[in-house]
Protein backbone atom coordinates (compact mmCIF):
# COMPACT_ATOMS: atom_id res chain seq x y z
CA UNK A 1 0.00 0.00 0.00
CA UNK A 2 1.54 3.50 -1.32
CA UNK A 3 1.01 5.52 1.91
CA UNK A 4 1.95 9.54 1.42
CA UNK A 5 2.04 11.26 4.86
CA UNK A 6 2.32 15.07 5.28
CA UNK A 7 4.24 15.30 8.45
CA UNK A 8 5.98 17.47 11.22
CA UNK A 9 9.44 17.68 13.13
CA UNK A 10 10.20 20.35 15.37
CA UNK A 11 7.20 22.74 13.78
CA UNK A 12 9.21 22.28 10.57
CA UNK A 13 6.22 20.52 7.64
CA UNK A 14 7.70 17.78 5.08
CA UNK A 15 5.70 14.72 2.90
CA UNK A 16 7.07 11.66 2.20
CA UNK A 17 6.32 7.98 1.82
CA UNK A 18 5.60 6.12 4.89
CA UNK A 19 7.03 2.17 4.96
CA UNK A 20 7.23 -0.43 7.32
CA UNK A 21 10.73 0.45 8.36
CA UNK A 22 10.16 3.97 8.67
CA UNK A 23 9.68 7.44 6.27
CA UNK A 24 11.07 8.45 2.79
CA UNK A 25 11.67 12.44 3.25
CA UNK A 26 10.45 13.18 -0.19
CA UNK A 27 10.35 16.88 0.27
CA UNK A 28 14.13 16.90 1.46
CA UNK A 29 14.35 15.48 -2.26
CA UNK A 30 12.07 16.83 -4.19
CA UNK A 31 10.72 20.25 -2.08
CA UNK A 32 11.81 22.71 -4.76
CA UNK A 33 10.12 21.24 -7.59
CA UNK A 34 6.68 20.17 -5.34
CA UNK A 35 6.18 22.19 -1.60
CA UNK A 36 3.79 20.32 -1.04
CA UNK A 37 1.44 17.35 -1.48
CA UNK A 38 -0.93 19.12 -3.09
CA UNK A 39 1.81 20.77 -5.07
CA UNK A 40 2.67 17.11 -6.29
CA UNK A 41 -0.84 16.12 -6.53
CA UNK A 42 -1.97 19.38 -9.09
CA UNK A 43 1.34 17.89 -10.90
CA UNK A 44 0.08 14.35 -11.54
CA UNK A 45 3.31 13.08 -9.91
CA UNK A 46 1.93 11.18 -7.06
CA UNK A 47 3.18 7.70 -8.95
CA UNK A 48 6.73 9.18 -10.13
CA UNK A 49 7.05 10.12 -6.77
CA UNK A 50 6.15 6.93 -5.59
CA UNK A 51 8.18 5.04 -7.46
CA UNK A 52 11.40 7.17 -6.50
CA UNK A 53 10.84 6.76 -2.99
CA UNK A 54 11.05 2.75 -3.41
CA UNK A 55 14.67 2.82 -4.15
CA UNK A 56 15.55 4.34 -1.20
CA UNK A 57 15.98 3.47 2.58
CA UNK A 58 13.83 5.52 4.86
CA UNK A 59 15.00 7.79 6.20
CA UNK A 60 13.40 7.75 10.15
CA UNK A 61 11.62 5.79 12.35
CA UNK A 62 7.42 6.73 11.85
CA UNK A 63 7.68 7.62 15.40
CA UNK A 64 9.51 10.46 15.07
CA UNK A 65 7.21 12.23 13.13
CA UNK A 66 4.03 14.27 13.83
CA UNK A 67 1.17 13.53 11.49
CA UNK A 68 -0.17 16.64 9.43
CA UNK A 69 -3.78 16.66 7.75
CA UNK A 70 -2.14 15.26 4.74
CA UNK A 71 -3.43 18.24 2.19
CA UNK A 72 -2.98 21.55 4.84
CA UNK A 73 -3.30 23.92 1.94
CA UNK A 74 -6.26 22.52 -0.01
CA UNK A 75 -8.30 25.66 -1.65
CA UNK A 76 -11.28 24.21 -0.19
CA UNK A 77 -12.41 21.14 2.25
CA UNK A 78 -16.21 20.24 1.55
CA UNK A 79 -18.36 18.03 3.76
CA UNK A 80 -21.13 16.08 2.84
CA UNK A 81 -23.34 15.62 5.85
CA UNK A 82 -26.58 13.00 6.19
CA UNK A 83 -25.29 10.45 3.68
CA UNK A 84 -25.96 6.93 5.13
CA UNK A 85 -29.55 5.13 5.58
CA UNK A 86 -31.10 5.55 9.10
CA UNK A 87 -28.99 8.59 9.25
CA UNK A 88 -31.51 10.70 8.14
CA UNK A 89 -33.90 9.22 10.36
CA UNK A 90 -31.86 10.03 13.39
CA UNK A 91 -33.08 13.58 13.25
CA UNK A 92 -36.84 12.52 13.81
CA UNK A 93 -38.33 15.48 12.15
CA UNK A 94 -40.20 13.53 10.02
CA UNK A 95 -38.55 14.88 6.76
CA UNK A 96 -38.00 12.81 4.19
CA UNK A 97 -34.71 11.59 2.78
CA UNK A 98 -32.83 14.09 1.08
CA UNK A 99 -32.76 14.43 -2.46
CA UNK A 100 -29.71 16.48 -2.62
CA UNK A 101 -26.65 16.16 -0.31
CA UNK A 102 -26.55 18.90 2.72
CA UNK A 103 -22.98 20.79 1.99
CA UNK A 104 -20.86 22.86 4.47
CA UNK A 105 -17.13 23.83 4.93
CA UNK A 106 -14.26 23.39 7.32
CA UNK A 107 -11.40 25.03 7.73
CA UNK A 108 -8.09 23.21 7.44
CA UNK A 109 -7.33 24.25 11.12
CA UNK A 110 -10.09 22.86 12.51
CA UNK A 111 -8.48 19.25 11.90
CA UNK A 112 -5.48 17.95 13.45
CA UNK A 113 -3.40 14.74 12.20
CA UNK A 114 -3.28 10.88 13.02
CA UNK A 115 -2.12 10.38 16.46
CA UNK A 116 -2.60 13.87 17.89
CA UNK A 117 -5.15 14.58 20.58
CA UNK A 118 -8.50 16.34 19.09
CA UNK A 119 -9.31 19.30 21.08
CA UNK A 120 -12.57 19.65 23.57
CA UNK A 121 -12.98 23.71 23.67
CA UNK A 122 -14.07 25.23 27.20
CA UNK A 123 -17.34 25.92 25.06
CA UNK A 124 -18.71 22.69 25.08
CA UNK A 125 -18.34 19.19 26.72
CA UNK A 126 -20.84 17.78 23.51
CA UNK A 127 -17.81 16.51 21.36
CA UNK A 128 -18.72 14.02 18.60
CA UNK A 129 -16.81 11.79 16.30
CA UNK A 130 -18.16 11.18 12.51
CA UNK A 131 -16.28 8.65 10.55
CA UNK A 132 -15.68 9.53 6.82
CA UNK A 133 -13.82 8.60 3.60
CA UNK A 134 -12.14 11.65 2.26
CA UNK A 135 -11.46 12.19 -1.46
CA UNK A 136 -8.71 14.63 -2.89
CA UNK A 137 -9.26 15.83 -6.43
CA UNK A 138 -6.24 15.71 -8.83
CA UNK A 139 -7.64 17.07 -12.07
CA UNK A 140 -9.67 20.54 -12.01
CA UNK A 141 -13.13 20.52 -12.99
CA UNK A 142 -16.74 22.11 -13.48
CA UNK A 143 -19.65 20.46 -14.23
CA UNK A 144 -18.36 17.05 -14.41
CA UNK A 145 -20.28 14.39 -15.27
CA UNK A 146 -21.07 11.42 -13.28
CA UNK A 147 -19.55 9.41 -16.13
CA UNK A 148 -16.06 11.35 -15.83
CA UNK A 149 -16.11 11.55 -12.19
CA UNK A 150 -13.42 9.21 -11.02
CA UNK A 151 -11.12 10.45 -12.90
CA UNK A 152 -10.65 13.67 -10.89
CA UNK A 153 -9.66 11.83 -7.81
CA UNK A 154 -6.02 11.65 -7.15
CA UNK A 155 -5.40 10.15 -3.46
CA UNK A 156 -8.08 9.31 -0.49
CA UNK A 157 -8.17 9.00 3.19
CA UNK A 158 -9.88 9.17 6.22
CA UNK A 159 -11.38 11.67 8.50
CA UNK A 160 -12.98 11.59 12.14
CA UNK A 161 -15.18 14.91 11.33
CA UNK A 162 -15.56 15.96 14.78
CA UNK A 163 -18.04 18.18 15.64
CA UNK A 164 -19.08 20.18 18.85
CA UNK A 165 -23.46 19.22 18.36
CA UNK A 166 -24.24 21.94 20.55
CA UNK A 167 -22.62 25.23 18.55
CA UNK A 168 -23.99 23.20 15.08
CA UNK A 169 -27.40 24.08 16.72
CA UNK A 170 -26.35 27.56 17.13
CA UNK A 171 -27.76 29.32 14.16
CA UNK A 172 -31.48 28.78 12.21
CA UNK A 173 -29.57 27.29 9.33
CA UNK A 174 -25.79 26.03 8.75
CA UNK A 175 -23.50 24.17 11.33
CA UNK A 176 -20.44 26.11 10.42
CA UNK A 177 -19.69 27.29 14.07
CA UNK A 178 -20.00 23.48 15.58
CA UNK A 179 -17.80 22.00 12.76
CA UNK A 180 -14.97 24.01 12.78
CA UNK A 181 -13.53 24.39 16.78
CA UNK A 182 -9.68 24.72 16.00
CA UNK A 183 -8.57 21.15 15.98
CA UNK A 184 -11.79 19.58 16.65
CA UNK A 185 -11.58 16.62 13.96
CA UNK A 186 -8.62 14.61 12.39
CA UNK A 187 -7.60 13.74 9.07
CA UNK A 188 -5.05 11.05 7.91
CA UNK A 189 -3.40 9.46 8.39
CA UNK A 190 -1.85 9.20 4.93
CA UNK A 191 -3.36 9.82 1.37
CA UNK A 192 -3.71 6.61 -0.48
CA UNK A 193 -3.30 7.12 -4.51
CA UNK A 194 -7.17 6.22 -5.57
CA UNK A 195 -6.39 3.18 -8.55
CA UNK A 196 -9.99 3.02 -9.65
CA UNK A 197 -13.75 2.30 -8.38
CA UNK A 198 -13.49 -1.08 -6.96
CA UNK A 199 -11.14 0.74 -4.64
CA UNK A 200 -13.74 1.97 -2.43
CA UNK A 201 -17.18 1.52 -3.99
CA UNK A 202 -17.57 -1.06 -1.59
CA UNK A 203 -15.61 -1.18 1.21
CA UNK A 204 -16.69 -1.02 4.90
CA UNK A 205 -16.20 1.73 7.00
CA UNK A 206 -16.00 2.00 10.87
CA UNK A 207 -15.85 4.34 13.68
CA UNK A 208 -14.73 2.81 17.45
CA UNK A 209 -14.58 4.22 20.77
CA UNK A 210 -12.50 2.90 23.18
CA UNK A 211 -12.44 -0.01 20.76
CA UNK A 212 -16.36 -0.16 21.08
CA UNK A 213 -18.01 -0.27 17.30
CA UNK A 214 -20.45 3.07 17.49
CA UNK A 215 -20.42 3.12 13.25
CA UNK A 216 -20.22 0.39 10.70
CA UNK A 217 -21.44 0.77 7.47
CA UNK A 218 -20.40 0.21 3.80
CA UNK A 219 -19.75 2.87 0.78
CA UNK A 220 -22.21 0.49 -1.30
CA UNK A 221 -24.88 2.23 1.11
CA UNK A 222 -24.37 6.03 0.62
CA UNK A 223 -27.09 7.73 -0.56
CA UNK A 224 -24.85 10.31 -2.75
CA UNK A 225 -22.53 8.05 -4.25
CA UNK A 226 -18.70 9.49 -4.65
CA UNK A 227 -20.06 9.89 -8.69
CA UNK A 228 -22.82 12.07 -7.46
CA UNK A 229 -20.90 13.80 -5.12
CA UNK A 230 -18.46 14.81 -7.62
CA UNK A 231 -20.70 15.86 -10.15
CA UNK A 232 -23.10 18.00 -7.70
CA UNK A 233 -20.30 20.12 -6.38
CA UNK A 234 -18.39 20.49 -9.56
CA UNK A 235 -22.16 21.81 -11.14
CA UNK A 236 -21.43 24.84 -8.99
CA UNK A 237 -17.72 25.66 -8.25
CA UNK A 238 -14.53 24.58 -10.00
CA UNK A 239 -12.82 21.66 -8.28
CA UNK A 240 -8.94 21.92 -8.44
CA UNK A 241 -6.37 20.06 -7.27
CA UNK A 242 -5.76 19.24 -3.81
CA UNK A 243 -9.96 20.01 -3.30
CA UNK A 244 -10.75 17.52 -0.42
CA UNK A 245 -14.37 16.29 -0.27
CA UNK A 246 -15.18 14.36 3.39
CA UNK A 247 -17.94 12.16 2.00
CA UNK A 248 -20.34 11.66 5.05
CA UNK A 249 -20.42 9.43 8.20
CA UNK A 250 -22.90 6.28 8.67
CA UNK A 251 -25.24 6.17 11.27
CA UNK A 252 -24.33 5.85 14.98
CA UNK A 253 -22.51 8.77 15.87
CA UNK A 254 -22.88 9.69 19.78
CA UNK A 255 -25.38 12.10 19.56
CA UNK A 256 -27.62 9.97 18.83
CA UNK A 257 -27.05 7.31 21.32
CA UNK A 258 -30.07 7.54 24.30
CA UNK A 259 -28.89 9.22 26.45
CA UNK A 260 -26.13 10.86 24.43
CA UNK A 261 -22.24 9.74 24.71
CA UNK A 262 -20.17 12.80 24.36
CA UNK A 263 -16.37 12.47 23.69
CA UNK A 264 -14.22 12.96 26.76
CA UNK A 265 -10.59 13.69 27.51
CA UNK A 266 -8.56 10.35 27.37
CA UNK A 267 -11.10 8.45 24.84
CA UNK A 268 -9.28 6.78 21.88
CA UNK A 269 -11.10 7.34 18.33
CA UNK A 270 -10.26 4.74 15.16
CA UNK A 271 -11.68 5.41 12.16
CA UNK A 272 -10.82 1.91 9.74
CA UNK A 273 -11.88 1.79 5.99
CA UNK A 274 -10.43 -1.27 3.97
CA UNK A 275 -7.58 -0.40 2.03
CA UNK A 276 -7.30 2.84 3.74
CA UNK A 277 -5.88 2.15 7.06
CA UNK A 278 -6.93 3.58 10.54
CA UNK A 279 -7.40 7.24 11.97
CA UNK A 280 -6.59 7.39 15.56
CA UNK A 281 -6.90 10.15 17.68
CA UNK A 282 -7.27 10.61 21.73
CA UNK A 283 -9.37 13.77 22.91
CA UNK A 284 -7.62 16.37 25.83
CA UNK A 285 -9.50 19.03 27.21
CA UNK A 286 -8.16 22.59 26.07
CA UNK A 287 -6.40 24.77 28.30
CA UNK A 288 -8.56 27.82 29.30
CA UNK A 289 -7.15 30.59 26.95
CA UNK A 290 -10.06 33.37 27.33
CA UNK A 291 -6.95 36.04 26.79
CA UNK B 1 -10.07 58.30 1.23
CA UNK B 2 -6.92 55.95 1.16
CA UNK B 3 -8.24 53.41 -1.21
CA UNK B 4 -6.14 50.12 -1.73
CA UNK B 5 -6.55 47.97 -4.83
CA UNK B 6 -5.90 44.26 -5.83
CA UNK B 7 -5.93 44.48 -9.92
CA UNK B 8 -4.89 42.64 -12.51
CA UNK B 9 -3.77 43.61 -16.42
CA UNK B 10 -3.42 40.92 -19.00
CA UNK B 11 -4.43 38.12 -16.30
CA UNK B 12 -0.78 39.49 -14.05
CA UNK B 13 -2.16 40.23 -10.50
CA UNK B 14 -1.08 43.02 -8.81
CA UNK B 15 -2.05 45.91 -6.17
CA UNK B 16 -1.73 49.16 -5.53
CA UNK B 17 -2.88 52.42 -4.69
CA UNK B 18 -5.96 54.43 -6.36
CA UNK B 19 -5.89 58.20 -6.64
CA UNK B 20 -8.23 60.56 -8.48
CA UNK B 21 -5.23 60.86 -11.26
CA UNK B 22 -4.74 57.11 -11.56
CA UNK B 23 -3.11 53.78 -10.06
CA UNK B 24 -0.05 53.73 -8.39
CA UNK B 25 1.36 50.24 -8.73
CA UNK B 26 2.81 49.59 -5.10
CA UNK B 27 3.38 45.40 -5.53
CA UNK B 28 5.47 46.81 -8.81
CA UNK B 29 7.91 48.17 -5.59
CA UNK B 30 6.74 46.38 -2.87
CA UNK B 31 5.73 43.00 -4.33
CA UNK B 32 9.16 41.04 -3.02
CA UNK B 33 8.70 42.05 0.57
CA UNK B 34 4.70 42.03 0.38
CA UNK B 35 3.56 39.95 -2.18
CA UNK B 36 -0.15 40.48 -1.69
CA UNK B 37 -2.27 43.12 0.47
CA UNK B 38 -2.69 40.21 2.48
CA UNK B 39 0.97 40.09 3.38
CA UNK B 40 1.41 43.85 3.82
CA UNK B 41 -1.89 43.52 6.33
CA UNK B 42 -0.16 40.91 7.88
CA UNK B 43 3.19 43.02 8.45
CA UNK B 44 1.14 45.76 9.50
CA UNK B 45 2.55 47.28 6.37
CA UNK B 46 -0.82 49.43 4.79
CA UNK B 47 0.05 52.65 6.44
CA UNK B 48 4.23 52.62 5.24
CA UNK B 49 2.81 51.72 2.14
CA UNK B 50 -0.06 54.69 1.71
CA UNK B 51 2.64 57.35 3.04
CA UNK B 52 5.10 55.80 0.63
CA UNK B 53 2.50 56.01 -2.71
CA UNK B 54 1.31 59.41 -2.05
CA UNK B 55 4.50 60.97 -3.04
CA UNK B 56 4.16 58.86 -6.68
CA UNK B 57 2.41 60.29 -9.68
CA UNK B 58 0.41 57.16 -10.95
CA UNK B 59 1.27 54.64 -12.96
CA UNK B 60 -1.81 54.05 -14.78
CA UNK B 61 -5.50 55.03 -15.41
CA UNK B 62 -7.37 53.52 -13.51
CA UNK B 63 -9.44 52.63 -16.19
CA UNK B 64 -6.48 50.30 -17.53
CA UNK B 65 -7.09 47.69 -14.74
CA UNK B 66 -9.54 44.71 -14.36
CA UNK B 67 -10.61 44.84 -10.40
CA UNK B 68 -9.87 41.89 -8.51
CA UNK B 69 -11.67 41.05 -4.94
CA UNK B 70 -9.57 42.92 -2.27
CA UNK B 71 -8.05 39.73 -0.67
CA UNK B 72 -8.21 37.12 -3.70
CA UNK B 73 -5.77 34.47 -0.78
CA UNK B 74 -7.95 35.12 1.90
CA UNK B 75 -7.46 31.89 4.41
CA UNK B 76 -11.39 32.08 5.46
CA UNK B 77 -14.11 33.82 3.75
CA UNK B 78 -16.78 34.04 6.72
CA UNK B 79 -20.22 35.18 5.71
CA UNK B 80 -23.09 36.28 8.37
CA UNK B 81 -26.82 35.33 7.52
CA UNK B 82 -29.66 37.08 8.81
CA UNK B 83 -27.92 40.31 10.78
CA UNK B 84 -30.64 43.10 10.42
CA UNK B 85 -34.33 43.76 11.51
CA UNK B 86 -36.79 42.71 9.53
CA UNK B 87 -35.01 40.10 7.71
CA UNK B 88 -35.61 37.44 10.26
CA UNK B 89 -39.63 38.38 9.52
CA UNK B 90 -38.90 38.14 6.01
CA UNK B 91 -38.63 34.16 6.35
CA UNK B 92 -41.91 34.41 7.30
CA UNK B 93 -41.54 31.13 9.32
CA UNK B 94 -42.87 31.92 12.61
CA UNK B 95 -39.81 31.65 14.64
CA UNK B 96 -38.32 34.45 16.91
CA UNK B 97 -35.43 36.05 16.04
CA UNK B 98 -32.16 34.14 16.27
CA UNK B 99 -29.66 34.51 19.47
CA UNK B 100 -26.50 33.80 17.61
CA UNK B 101 -25.79 34.92 14.03
CA UNK B 102 -25.69 32.08 11.36
CA UNK B 103 -22.56 32.08 9.40
CA UNK B 104 -21.40 29.87 6.04
CA UNK B 105 -18.45 29.62 4.15
CA UNK B 106 -17.80 31.41 0.53
CA UNK B 107 -15.08 30.84 -1.37
CA UNK B 108 -12.70 33.09 -3.07
CA UNK B 109 -13.70 32.37 -6.77
CA UNK B 110 -17.55 32.87 -5.83
CA UNK B 111 -16.38 36.35 -6.35
CA UNK B 112 -15.64 38.90 -8.78
CA UNK B 113 -14.25 42.44 -8.72
CA UNK B 114 -15.94 45.69 -8.80
CA UNK B 115 -16.52 46.42 -12.74
CA UNK B 116 -17.01 42.74 -13.75
CA UNK B 117 -20.12 40.97 -14.42
CA UNK B 118 -21.62 38.89 -12.10
CA UNK B 119 -22.80 34.88 -13.81
CA UNK B 120 -25.86 33.87 -13.90
CA UNK B 121 -25.37 30.36 -14.06
CA UNK B 122 -27.30 27.53 -16.53
CA UNK B 123 -28.74 25.87 -13.78
CA UNK B 124 -30.89 29.12 -11.86
CA UNK B 125 -32.40 31.98 -12.76
CA UNK B 126 -32.86 33.03 -8.83
CA UNK B 127 -29.71 34.89 -9.16
CA UNK B 128 -30.15 37.74 -6.12
CA UNK B 129 -28.43 40.19 -4.75
CA UNK B 130 -27.46 41.04 -0.96
CA UNK B 131 -25.65 44.31 -0.32
CA UNK B 132 -22.89 43.61 3.04
CA UNK B 133 -19.95 45.37 4.79
CA UNK B 134 -17.01 44.06 4.47
CA UNK B 135 -14.51 43.32 7.63
CA UNK B 136 -10.90 42.52 7.05
CA UNK B 137 -8.44 41.08 9.51
CA UNK B 138 -5.26 42.67 10.57
CA UNK B 139 -4.42 40.94 13.71
CA UNK B 140 -4.59 36.98 14.63
CA UNK B 141 -6.99 36.19 17.30
CA UNK B 142 -8.96 33.59 19.16
CA UNK B 143 -11.33 34.18 21.76
CA UNK B 144 -11.67 38.10 20.93
CA UNK B 145 -13.44 40.19 23.54
CA UNK B 146 -15.93 42.53 22.53
CA UNK B 147 -14.21 45.74 24.17
CA UNK B 148 -10.70 44.29 21.74
CA UNK B 149 -12.34 43.52 18.84
CA UNK B 150 -12.15 46.27 16.50
CA UNK B 151 -8.87 46.64 16.95
CA UNK B 152 -8.27 43.29 15.25
CA UNK B 153 -9.71 45.08 11.86
CA UNK B 154 -7.38 46.15 9.46
CA UNK B 155 -9.31 47.59 6.80
CA UNK B 156 -13.15 47.70 4.80
CA UNK B 157 -14.90 47.00 1.90
CA UNK B 158 -18.09 45.89 0.36
CA UNK B 159 -19.74 42.83 -1.18
CA UNK B 160 -22.16 42.03 -3.50
CA UNK B 161 -23.20 38.48 -1.89
CA UNK B 162 -25.00 36.87 -4.09
CA UNK B 163 -27.03 34.12 -4.10
CA UNK B 164 -29.26 31.52 -6.15
CA UNK B 165 -31.93 31.08 -4.44
CA UNK B 166 -33.32 27.96 -5.03
CA UNK B 167 -29.70 26.24 -4.51
CA UNK B 168 -29.40 27.88 -1.18
CA UNK B 169 -32.00 25.86 -0.53
CA UNK B 170 -31.04 22.33 -1.84
CA UNK B 171 -30.37 20.97 1.19
CA UNK B 172 -31.84 20.16 4.94
CA UNK B 173 -29.74 22.04 6.81
CA UNK B 174 -26.68 24.62 4.90
CA UNK B 175 -26.82 27.18 2.23
CA UNK B 176 -23.33 26.44 1.10
CA UNK B 177 -24.02 25.43 -2.85
CA UNK B 178 -26.62 28.53 -3.46
CA UNK B 179 -23.50 30.65 -1.80
CA UNK B 180 -20.94 29.38 -3.95
CA UNK B 181 -21.68 28.97 -7.45
CA UNK B 182 -18.11 30.72 -8.91
CA UNK B 183 -18.14 34.01 -9.55
CA UNK B 184 -21.96 34.83 -8.33
CA UNK B 185 -21.13 37.41 -6.44
CA UNK B 186 -18.81 40.53 -5.81
CA UNK B 187 -16.37 41.61 -3.45
CA UNK B 188 -14.35 45.38 -3.73
CA UNK B 189 -14.03 48.18 -4.92
CA UNK B 190 -11.16 48.55 -2.75
CA UNK B 191 -9.44 48.05 1.01
CA UNK B 192 -10.23 50.81 3.12
CA UNK B 193 -8.12 51.12 5.65
CA UNK B 194 -9.24 50.97 9.31
CA UNK B 195 -9.38 53.95 11.49
CA UNK B 196 -12.15 53.83 14.34
CA UNK B 197 -15.49 52.65 15.69
CA UNK B 198 -16.94 56.02 14.28
CA UNK B 199 -16.09 55.04 10.24
CA UNK B 200 -18.35 51.96 11.09
CA UNK B 201 -20.45 52.43 13.86
CA UNK B 202 -23.30 54.21 11.96
CA UNK B 203 -23.04 54.26 8.20
CA UNK B 204 -25.75 54.25 5.67
CA UNK B 205 -25.57 50.90 3.49
CA UNK B 206 -27.54 50.66 0.16
CA UNK B 207 -28.03 48.77 -2.67
CA UNK B 208 -29.90 50.22 -5.91
CA UNK B 209 -30.58 47.83 -8.94
CA UNK B 210 -30.91 50.08 -12.18
CA UNK B 211 -30.99 52.74 -9.90
CA UNK B 212 -33.36 51.89 -7.88
CA UNK B 213 -33.07 51.56 -4.16
CA UNK B 214 -34.18 48.28 -2.60
CA UNK B 215 -32.34 47.78 0.11
CA UNK B 216 -31.22 50.73 3.05
CA UNK B 217 -30.20 50.30 6.19
CA UNK B 218 -27.62 51.56 8.95
CA UNK B 219 -25.28 49.67 10.75
CA UNK B 220 -26.63 51.27 14.31
CA UNK B 221 -29.69 48.82 13.49
CA UNK B 222 -27.49 45.69 12.91
CA UNK B 223 -28.95 42.68 14.78
CA UNK B 224 -24.88 41.24 15.44
CA UNK B 225 -22.63 44.18 15.93
CA UNK B 226 -19.09 44.03 14.33
CA UNK B 227 -17.47 43.80 17.79
CA UNK B 228 -19.88 40.80 18.61
CA UNK B 229 -19.24 39.00 15.36
CA UNK B 230 -15.87 39.11 15.60
CA UNK B 231 -15.84 37.77 19.21
CA UNK B 232 -18.12 35.08 18.45
CA UNK B 233 -16.59 33.92 15.33
CA UNK B 234 -13.43 33.76 17.18
CA UNK B 235 -14.40 31.63 19.79
CA UNK B 236 -14.40 28.47 17.51
CA UNK B 237 -11.67 29.21 14.97
CA UNK B 238 -8.56 31.40 15.06
CA UNK B 239 -9.18 34.78 12.87
CA UNK B 240 -5.85 35.68 10.81
CA UNK B 241 -4.71 38.60 9.00
CA UNK B 242 -6.36 38.83 5.73
CA UNK B 243 -9.66 37.29 6.77
CA UNK B 244 -12.36 38.55 5.79
CA UNK B 245 -15.91 38.62 7.46
CA UNK B 246 -19.22 39.52 5.09
CA UNK B 247 -21.71 40.91 7.95
CA UNK B 248 -25.22 40.68 6.80
CA UNK B 249 -27.33 42.47 4.62
CA UNK B 250 -30.63 44.50 5.25
CA UNK B 251 -34.30 43.70 3.97
CA UNK B 252 -35.51 44.04 0.25
CA UNK B 253 -33.45 41.28 -1.30
CA UNK B 254 -35.40 40.74 -4.30
CA UNK B 255 -36.62 37.29 -3.24
CA UNK B 256 -38.11 38.98 -0.57
CA UNK B 257 -40.35 41.19 -3.13
CA UNK B 258 -43.68 39.73 -3.97
CA UNK B 259 -43.47 38.06 -6.64
CA UNK B 260 -40.04 38.09 -6.41
CA UNK B 261 -37.67 39.78 -8.78
CA UNK B 262 -34.51 37.72 -9.49
CA UNK B 263 -31.80 39.76 -11.43
CA UNK B 264 -31.00 39.29 -15.33
CA UNK B 265 -28.77 40.16 -17.92
CA UNK B 266 -27.71 43.43 -18.02
CA UNK B 267 -29.07 44.34 -14.84
CA UNK B 268 -26.54 47.01 -12.76
CA UNK B 269 -26.56 46.42 -9.09
CA UNK B 270 -24.87 49.11 -6.49
CA UNK B 271 -23.46 48.45 -3.39
CA UNK B 272 -22.67 51.86 -1.65
CA UNK B 273 -22.13 52.72 2.13
CA UNK B 274 -20.91 55.95 3.43
CA UNK B 275 -17.20 56.26 3.66
CA UNK B 276 -16.45 52.89 1.52
CA UNK B 277 -17.48 53.54 -1.83
CA UNK B 278 -19.60 51.53 -4.81
CA UNK B 279 -19.36 48.23 -5.52
CA UNK B 280 -20.72 47.99 -9.14
CA UNK B 281 -21.45 45.34 -10.98
CA UNK B 282 -23.62 44.00 -14.01
CA UNK B 283 -25.07 40.57 -14.63
CA UNK B 284 -23.87 38.40 -17.66
CA UNK B 285 -25.55 34.41 -18.52
CA UNK B 286 -23.00 31.89 -18.36
CA UNK B 287 -21.76 30.61 -21.25
CA UNK B 288 -23.20 26.66 -21.41
CA UNK B 289 -20.50 24.43 -20.47
CA UNK B 290 -21.98 21.02 -19.92
CA UNK B 291 -18.12 19.57 -21.00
Amino acid sequence: MTRFVTFSIDGKRGYGLARDGGLVDLSARHGARWPSLRAAIADGALGQLAEAAYSLSPDMPLDAIRYEIPVPDAEKIICVGVNFPDRNAEYRDGQAAPTKPSLFIRFARSFVGHGEALVRPSESVQLDYEGEIVLVIGKAGRRIREAEALGHVAALSLCNEGTLRDWARHAKFNVTQGKNFDGSGSMGPWLIPFTGEGQIADIALETRVNGEVRQRDRTSRMIFSFRNIISYISTFTTLVPGDVIVTGTPTGAGARLDPPVWLKPGDVIDVEAEGLGTLRNTVIDEEADLA
